[in-house]
């Protein structure tokens, strides 16, 4: 039987690894770092910290060694804190097989390089792009956990490989899709949790359904914009990784940029946002490095700069979406 | 001063006349078929059947006598139920001045003809495609009332017509972008209110935001592919009138169609839905005559087909929805 070790007991990392042993078609190895976690994973069927009310499939077994999950893994799927991503890969570099296809599920943008996190993979772990993959959709993790219907994209260069990996996770209720376009996968699910927070301050300031529409939809188009200058196809954007993912996670109060946002748009300071956060909003950090890489191609991201203002240089949120809604009037296509 | 005739005092045409007011460049006439509505708006600046509570701009002035509304108009703005457009343009047809520009503001496909709204102007007037445009986007109407910020799209075939239309619309509430794209700005409106229905069945029926955003993002997908086989930019679609008008309806519990859907989803029967609707769910219409259009073109649009079934030929909702989750694992893009 293939053996898949997932990596990371966060929410994202346990519900798909759930659905790996849900597909029933390959073994499934969990790590964490937490033993009380993994534990609790392993003997009672449940993530305490995230879904302490959904039954875990019993065949999915937990471990706090690393080795022993990689020992022999033909699928290494990854889903730590995206800047805790190098320095986790080396320390896992020695175990993990030669062979094995790498599966990112993260959604972020490295700090300082700019790079993806497949790249970083590929990098790390000396491996070619081709065995290199991620996972990317309307994908909110306690839905998923939940085993309510879901749609996804797996991504890789080399066809065949996102195709098996297809087969290892598809259930009655996970549908996942192939592509080969790993950059436009990737920075749909990077650029959404920066567009998130801008409709989150948004929704926080009482703005309504017409206005949040026009900012998704306005963001989608910057990540359009700077995802084709990075050699994606828009169609990927189109699609379940981009519109679906972005969608997804504007209309859900369980995400975590949005609910993010919104504290800061109905008057919080960022200070308290912060204090008042337990788990990372991801795009407050990737805000930057995705801007970094914005600039540094020549691409216009005004929704994207608006956040960075916002998250890092304090500048209000009425100011940043009056500014939004007052430029001149222009066609639609403009800068396009 | 220039002069706008708004046709029609439902909804969305008293809200967009009241946006035409508010912009102040120019001189706003609505017409009403009913007395008791059109006294309302011209004396108590309320238009009582859809925002009672909404104080309207005093400039607006509203008649009955369609004579006197279009009275030297240089535009001439529709707003009236689709499938009676055809019929009350023979009774205008007369008193339209014959170099007034004709905006619609309608989303619907006419039944039997399968012809756009914009196309049934220019024929039933006889006037060349040119002076014929659109307004389309992100709009539900009672937020715009509400002066809450949106966007919007512009579309004529000749552009500067596009951007006087810009310019008497334009407010620091509505914000219009043009776009010589009708076709597209068009089929966006029009199919997304069956899209907007499936969606309302998946809520109905209790599923999450994951699977919403899968519907919405694959409903834009074969909304595209319908859009470019009938001339259309898919740019169009991926903009304003396309994604940001069927992410802003299926988002929102002001939807007519959404909410037509929703019932139906829950368990109640059509007929129930019907007896409980006031007004028009045009997407229940306007589904036959888009499958039709699809047909005529070679066009898949299983979202659209497993509207048509539901609300015209007795398929049970969850029929309907386990289809769509249950096809074989395929590539993204097959079919595109």
């Amino acid at each position: 039987m293939t053996k898949v070790a997932v990596l990371g007991s966060g929410s994202w990392g346990t519900a798909f690894a759930n659905v790996v042993a849900d597909a029933g078609v390959a073994e499934v190895v969990l790590w964490g770092r937490r033993a009380e976690v993994v534990d609790a994973i392993g003997r009672r069927h449940e993530n305490p910290d995230y879904f302490p009310d959904v039954g875990l499939n019993p065949a999915l077994s937990a471990t706090t060694d690393a080795d022993k999950a990689l020992d022999s893994a033909e699928f290494v799927v990854i889903a730590v804190p995206s800047q805790t991503l190098r320095a986790n890969l080396e320390a896992w570099r020695a175990a993990v097989p030669r062979d094995a296809v790498i599966v990112s599920l993260m959604k972020g943008i490295e700090l300082g390089t700019s790079r993806r996190m497949s790249e970083v993979i590929a990098e790390a772990l000396e491996l070619p792009a081709e065995q290199v993959a991620v996972v990317s959709g309307p994908n909110l993790a306690r839905e998923i956990a939940e085993r309510q219907p879901a749609t996804a994209v797996v991504a890789c260069a080399h066809e065949p490989t996102a195709v098996r990996l297809q087969h290892i996770c598809k259930s009655a209720y996970f549908r996942p899709y192939t592509n080969t376009d790993v950059v436009g996968a990737e920075l749909g699910g990077a650029v959404k949790n920066v567009i998130a927070l801008a409709v989150g301050v948004a929704v926080g300031m009482g703005f309504g359904d017409n206005a949040k529409a026009s900012l998704i939809t306005r963001g989608l188009a910057e990540t359009v914009r700077l995802a084709v200058s990075l050699g994606a196809d828009e169609h990927t954007l189109a699609g379940l990784a981009g519109m679906g993912d972005l969608v997804a996670t504007c209309s859900s109060p369980l995400s975590r940029n949005r609910t993010f946002g919104e504290k800061l748009g109905s008057g919080m300071t960022l200070e308290e946002v912060i204090a008042e956060t337990r788990q990372t909003a991801e795009g407050v950090k990737s805000s930057e490095s995705i801007l970094a890489l914005a600039r540094a191609n020549g691409v216009d991201m005004p929704i994207t700069e608006a956040v960075v203002a916002m998250m890092h240089h304090d500048l209000p949120p009425a100011q940043a979406l009056l500014a939004f809604m007052s430029r001149s009037a222009k066609p639609e296509r403009y800068g396009m």
